[in-house]
């Protein structure tokens, strides 16, 4: 029915206007550039007090910051990279209101004073964060959603993800520098539960995934290299004294060769054709950032971050064997790219490191960085074991509030008027669902390994 | 004829021979690194008389530029990405020989001082952005110049566009950090100019162009994500002081954003095809970033920021659609790649949107910026209204300037020993000039928008 | 014979566990961080020792190595480009591994105290050079060893590099900032020799090679990009003080300008089709980065930059043409990415310009940087003279040591265990071979220009 997709096209431009309006009116009414001050007394009103002050050395501050914005891209990079060709486009839409989106949230929450919003450098950076997480959601239910309810499943994302964040960092005050679970949980749990509210039984039927080849490869290749070279960086930039050396950054690059090598143990095991695929190799490699996000600015070690990685590298090939089955099948939960395997199970092993690591920290091993990674231990405020009780139970009010919140989201993309009326899903009105359709099909071939030799 | 082939194969090798001997040559006379010496010296003697000081924390000032280098050669990412596979060896032709005798003409401009030319790191900035202005020419008229007529092409564009620069910056002292005027306006108009001088009747009849296929989005997926990282901070770098928050960064992503949304608002309405092209989407990320280029260090404000994008990003599918097929027709202009939609319209916008906000700039709104956006203002030789008014006279002066030099280049182009000979521009002698013809052809189709969806 | 795959298979994955848990140990027992102190008491103990010491401006020397370690995987990239996608997978195991055993073999001749390895984001930039190394080393084996072979070659050539490594820049002390000797010329004779060792002659007549088409042009335009844009602040970090015009970026810049013109000139010339392949613009790429490597941060001069990176540009071509040929006739070494002509003679090259520009140097020319590239002739212990001698004698130093080291790897990879059986080599048990055999082949079909137009 062409006239069904004049209307669908109609309501996507409609809603996109809709949503720029309405930002912008909001972004009048609130956001101001972040007072031209000297950084001293910036920091006493305004962002740093819910982030670690820099002692010391602070004027190189902005530089460093002004730098994790240009790198906080980087990761998109990483994102748009495991989702094809067709899914870009889309991507982008997603990143291009996300960011907005996220200001004017993570704005209220934290920058807000005296009834406006004050934006810096600082703000791009929350808000890559917090796109990076919906970009991990909207993993889960890719080629299952249209665009308007991409748009509407950002804009549920992107505020559940900072009140989440806001409970974690500002509230709970844990350290989770990286993300392992405000980022990578968070958003493999929210995209799992929206996953399984969309679930419809007949959609599991559809035609066989086409073999997307090289093209798919290209993005990998590219995608793997970004986060080598980006992420352990993005990571560090937060945390990182000018004058210490970059525990995080080391940390993160030999979890990454870890896992990496995983990979390589494992998948000769488990499957039969002797070729390895990029995206395997790229998956590694985000478990393998993944599981640095928390413990990866404390003292885990050189051979812990080995061992960490290592072990995060065997989560997705173990998971796409085993565990991706049995969630679709048993749970009725698809989960198109592999969130779950790949940031979903190694953000939680994270998670757990931190905790453990938290439980170990003295201020004899940690010297001034204590002062950084835990400011509340270093005050006296806490003991090491209570820093590490918090970090923990962040873990259960984490998942708590992304399936919750994924399940109201489901809900509202269920909703009549949204959905692809499921008879004409398949000629006629596809040509732009199809876009994001074609994405992470290669991944789910994987799920049977019986699928003969990829080439 | 496979002798005319050989003859323009060496007529090829022969140029490129001689320009490069006498560049070395010219080189060897003139050109030596800037001294050894504190910035404090340098900058009195030398570069530092045409562009604003650097009050207060000048020692990070080489660091920048440092990076400003590295992130200057980001763009032209973007701008071999927009061209497709088949012109990126010419167009790092292009790159390789513009950025040698840009450092020569610019260094006769601002680094003159007896007798010799003092190189730095700046001095390839300014290559940098001469370069991208000439890529931006160089789109207008891609697949109907041979090799030869591109080098010099580059030759001649590089001394306008440097000449233009230096009465625009040097002469009348606008502030244009970011190039909507100097590179996007004078690049786009130069080239159409050119463009118009080369029509040639029957070449319009040429045969369909191929469907290049995913090949070229996989370019503009990667253009498109190194404009939003790369582009902020190449803007930036030349105006941010250490210590304050980077407004330029702020307004340039918040543009990029808005222009995104405005694409995914008037594509679905203007195209019958429900699908979008990615390299719709990077039209739209250039055109976000040619309307900040002089407005994006003043004070804009976000939600500026957001209106300006937003309308930038209107630009290029309106363009596209109405005012590309009258300038073929009507005006006999040929713009392979909708440089005007792209580059050229955005720009302007951006120059009147930098002269509105000129006029409104006090002391009390910039504080300490006001001395780097407007050093004339803040020293009182000027008022805020007569540097508005400077702004907007360099408009016609710089499209002045583009068309007069466009002339010329186009009737040098044009000369009988330079044109291909028309008869054997079907099959024999092509394959070096089909290397540049491949390039945009893609987008010339979007001008029929009933040629079908374009899966 | 299926059985001998997955005994292959899972061969691989054997050895990949034994060197993961073989690296985890030895991390476990040896590598700590570089201890938390003033960056002065650290490089009175450790790592200045052996570098050029960090006069005045000590305090962004962190932020420097910080930014160098995110560069150097840059440069990978690169190497990852010009392999292809087949290969790439390998390349990322072999990265993955070489990273880790580079710290451990640098940090016991560089790092070592007290029985620890003190690792810093120093050792990540000295592993990136190695890494890098390697890499070239496995270009010109490529598509004859299997992965089980690729990984001793990783592990025999990290060991063999570290040790020249020492030799030059610790014991005789010369300065190769960039690595003309150390990375490219070594990396490319020790490849070269361990491809005539493994010379069987039945292998020559391989089946022609297949046309890997644009995918492969993808990535030399990508890699080709990232050389411009990393390279020359990558050999830049370790030597720019912060006050001083960076001479190694104006330098490889004006190197990398001239090589890509020298290619326009000669390609023409040499060859009868009249296109250009993106992976002939990259060679040029490399070899004019390969020759600034020693001398980039002398005292070159901008046209000395231009001279030296034309002659540069003209070794690829030529050496394709006329040289690889005789290598593979006459000295039965077969070198599958040309690595020969891309590293090797431009590093020679390189290596000479640099010892002639240390004959030249003078205190009145380099003033205070002479500190910095000839600590010991700035300090008077050795004449202008004398420090270039040893730059000279490094060279055969060099030559030997790769030949050797070379010979010794071959013999191992030799070994009957290791090789793929012959008779095997052709369908069966080829598809992890495969992986890495499609890589460089392309360029082998550049040897024969008669084989008709790449389109």
């Amino acid at each position: 029915m062409p006239e069904d997709t004049t209307a669908s096209r109609l309501r996507l431009a409609g809603l996109c206007f809709l949503l720029q309006i309405f930002t912008i009116i909001l972004f009048a009414v609130f956001v101001r550039y972040s007072p031209e001050s000297s950084p001293g007394a910036c920091s006493q009103q305004l962002n740093c007090s819910w982030k670690k002050q820099d002692l010391g050395s602070q004027h190189p501050r902005s530089r460093d910051v002004h730098l994790q914005v240009l790198l906080g891209f980087g990761l998109l990079v990483a994102f748009l990279g495991r989702y094809g060709l067709g899914s870009v486009a889309i991507s982008i839409l997603i990143v291009a209101f996300a960011i907005q989106w996220a200001v004017l949230i993570q704005g209220f929450l934290y920058f807000f004073l005296n009834g406006k919003i004050y934006v810096g450098a600082e703000s791009m950076v929350s808000a890559d964060f917090c796109t990076a997480s919906v970009l991990i959601s909207t993993g889960a239910v890719l080629g299952r959603v249209n665009p308007v309810q991409m748009l509407l499943l950002t804009l549920l994302g992107v505020t559940l993800f900072s009140i989440n964040e806001y409970i974690l960092l500002g509230l709970m005050e844990i350290s989770d520098s990286g993300g392992s679970l405000t980022v990578h949980t968070f958003g493999a749990y929210f995209g799992l539960m929206v996953s399984r509210i969309l679930h419809r039984p007949h959609v599991g039927k559809r035609k066989e995934p086409q073999d997307t080849g090289q093209q798919a490869d290209v993005f990998s290749v590219v995608g793997t290299i970004y986060l080598w070279i980006f992420w352990p960086s993005f990571t560090s930039a937060t945390t990182v004294r000018n004058d210490a050396e970059p525990w995080v950054v080391l940390n993160t690059y030999f979890s990454l060769a870890a896992s990496t090598l995983a990979t390589f143990v494992l998948l000769p095991v488990l499957y039969e054709e002797s070729t390895l695929r990029m995206v395997q190799i790229q998956d590694a490699t985000l478990a393998g950032v993944a599981v640095m996000g928390m413990a990866g600015e404390m003292l885990v070690t050189p051979f812990g971050a080995l061992i960490a990685g290592f072990l995060a590298g065997l989560i997705p090939p173990l998971g796409f064997r085993f565990l991706t089955p049995v969630l679709r099948s048993r749970l009725k939960t698809q989960d198109t790219c592999g969130v779950h395997n790949v940031h979903g199970l190694p953000g939680l092993l994270g998670t757990l490191l931190g905790t453990l690591l938290g439980a170990l920290a003295t201020a004899d091993a940690y010297g001034g960085r204590l002062e950084l990674v835990f400011p509340l231990v270093a005050q006296g405020s806490r003991t090491a074991a209570t820093q590490a009780l918090w970090q923990l139970w962040a873990l259960p009010v984490t998942l708590l509030l992304a399936s919750l919140g994924g399940c109201l989201t489901g809900a509202v993309l269920n909703m009549k008027g949204l959905r692809s009326p499921p008879d004409t899903s398949d000629p006629e009105n596809t040509v732009l669902r199809e876009a994001a359709e074609e994405g992470c099909d290669r991944r789910a071939s994987r799920k049977e390994p019986s699928t003969s030799t990829l080439v």
